[in-house]
């Protein structure tokens, strides 16, 4: 267990807190860029509110609104020009993770003097590590990718269909705002998709760690246990205000690094569901919830015991009279069970995918998180073969 | 559950991470105050490993060695004075709790230009809380504390036998450099005891903070059993690699504030523990595995549930057939069962102490973290009859 682990992020959370965005925001910048997506927080009344709060604290504001699902590249530069030609000092993200995922991407390319995609385009010709940024406060209205305390985002190319991500140390935001209130309009299946990333953010650490961190063993074990449990009541009932900030605080946690400090994890499932995004409009989450037992049956298969820890700890399965491989069985049938009553799909046909292109996926998948022989890492290493084994047993 | 939470430290994990050392004072700094304790780095040759290390890299240093166990500002004052005399610009503590303690407070000390005890004298007359500190970087040779990755330092003052603490935001190290194998050496007894600090840590978040954090709740529980169960391993074998490992995570996870984040919690275990080592020079880990039973006894009365869950998730203890009242009751009397068989001491008879003094602990140990009535803050608050009652219980 040798690591780094560093998250400078400072978090506000709490019901209400959107209220101090103006007073945070003052203290990096006297314009900001204000990024939102698809028009939902025009809606509901938080943009304005945003707005008003930056207003009130003398932040003057431009605005790089309709940040797509997946956002696009094309959306990257869009935002960056415009924080050149309107001289924004801060970045603000108000929205879900494509919009806080772009605007971060944003705050370093305002600053870096190439094509914004060398930023993102891992491991090809020309790309670059960003090391700079202006600074990035997120304000989340989705409680999902975690997005909002860590230094990642994942941007996708619309040109060559190549979904990809950057972590960078200058990407962390200087402030996460967290208002669970801005989350209660967040629709049925949005919520839903949701969860399903935030438990398969952790999951992946979980399946894809190394051997050995059984303190970030039952760090990961109980952020499932609580996104299930608060999971089912934020579905049911959007307006439950404690609901809806336990999962967001699990969507947090679940990948600000806590539970990956020292897990040296690889992403297969998502690596998996980016080719899939990267292809097809579906949400992130969405795909996970096909993508996820279909690779945790293929998985389970080498590592038996591995799932059915996960089976006893999380979803108490009994283990007597049962052998590991059958409590992996239950373990990952109650987990695919919990994603159908929550309203996911876990079929790739439920979302309009057949196998036409399985071979594109898999390739696409292996493209940048591999091994030497070319397998996409995790526990065990895929081949192009057994990506595309795990999707059609997802069909 | 709205709260801030902020922890900008840098940790470096790892076996033979202490050959950094110089690599990572010389981004910080050209001249070190090197601080350290008692003399077992010396013996364990550790001292002439960091200082071929900083001399590697360049960086020159100035000694402040002989910090105590709960260290006095008499030595805050030494440490702050040779840093002005020798020029230092970064602080690297190289000890257990009290040598980093003590460091992170002359860092501070050596810009300001009061008494260092102002620093410290929680709500008294010329109380300043540190607005500015020199660049400290902790490396600990004891798992216990959690002092590596946190910004709080408790101080004692010799003069009027009280023992208080800072916590301020320019107090977090810039960097935790936690080498495991520098804990191999620490003796079996202090190992335990550090092993109890740990465990309370946890503990007074779990049941002195506010009520709806149930992913706090998992954290806590998993650290706890992790503890429990590489503590008893780190004890039996002090080579144990491994066992040193985990319990050194534990201790950096159970106090650098992402199980206390929304938690709110306050310490009364720590507080009567304080009292008790501001007269006594009896290791903080000893006194707690003496308090701590005791206050939980007292504390179970009103909040039997709590306890009962604390039994049931961290000890096993089968619910069928107990109310709460007998749960907790068996869970504290397993965690003092473990307590005795690693060897730590759960009376006060077996330190020396009697009751002569117990009006003043009391009265010492709600002086600064008390309600409008004056009762130590906790669940539930006590007041000093109670504290008197729960040291009763404890002799």
């Amino acid at each position: 267990m040798n690591f780094e682990f560093h998250n400078p992020t400072r978090l506000i959370f709490g019901a209400g807190s959107l209220a101090r965005l103006g007073e945070v925001a003052s203290a990096y910048g006297k314009k900001a860029l204000l990024v939102t997506g698809g028009g939902s927080v025009k809606k509901s009344g938080v943009l304005d509110r945003a707005k008003a709060s930056l207003a009130a604290a003398g932040v003057a504001v431009a605005e790089c609104s309709g940040v797509e699902p997946n956002p696009r590249i094309a959306s990257v530069r869009r935002g960056a020009d415009t924080i050149r030609r309107e001289g924004c000092d801060v970045v603000v993200a108000l929205g879900g993770g494509s919009t806080m995922d772009a605007a971060k991407v944003m705050a370093a390319a305002a600053l870096y003097h190439g094509d914004p995609w060398n930023l993102i385009a891992h491991g090809q010709k020309d790309w670059r590590v960003p090391t700079a940024a202006l600074p990035v406060i997120t304000v989340p209205t989705l409680a999902a990718t975690g997005s909002e305390m860590n230094c990642g985002a994942v941007i996708s190319n619309d040109e060559t269909k190549v979904k990809s991500f950057v972590q960078a140390e200058c990407l962390f935001p200087k402030v996460a705002l967290a208002d669970p209130e801005l989350t209660r309009t967040v629709p049925v299946n949005q919520t839903a998709y949701g969860v399903c990333d935030i438990i398969t953010h952790v999951m992946e650490g979980y399946f894809n760690g190394v051997d050995g961190t059984p303190i970030q063993d039952r760090f990961a074990e109980g952020v499932i246990l609580n996104a299930l449990e608060w999971g089912r009541k934020a579905v049911a009932d959007g307006s439950d205000l404690e609901a809806r900030a336990q999962v967001q605080w699990a969507s947090i946690v679940a990948l600000n690094g806590w539970i990956q400090a020292g897990v040296h994890m690889v992403p297969p499932m998502h690596m998996i569901e980016h080719a899939l995004s990267a292809h097809h409009d579906i949400t992130h989450g969405a795909g996970l919830a096909i993508v996820g037992p279909a690779w945790m049956r293929f998985a389970a298969a080498s590592r038996p015991e591995r799932f059915a820890q996960f089976a006893t700890r999380v979803f108490g399965i009994p283990a007597e009279g049962k052998d590991d491989a059958a409590l992996a069985r239950a373990g990952i049938a109650a987990y695919e069970e919990f994603l159908r009553e929550i309203g996911c799909p876990t079929r790739l046909s439920e979302v309009g995918i057949d196998d036409a292109l399985f071979a594109q996926y898999a390739k696409d998948a292996a493209l940048v998180v591999h091994d030497d022989q070319g397998r996409l890492l995790g526990r065990p290493a895929m081949t192009q073969a057994d990506i595309v084994a795990v999707l059609r047993a997802a069909l």
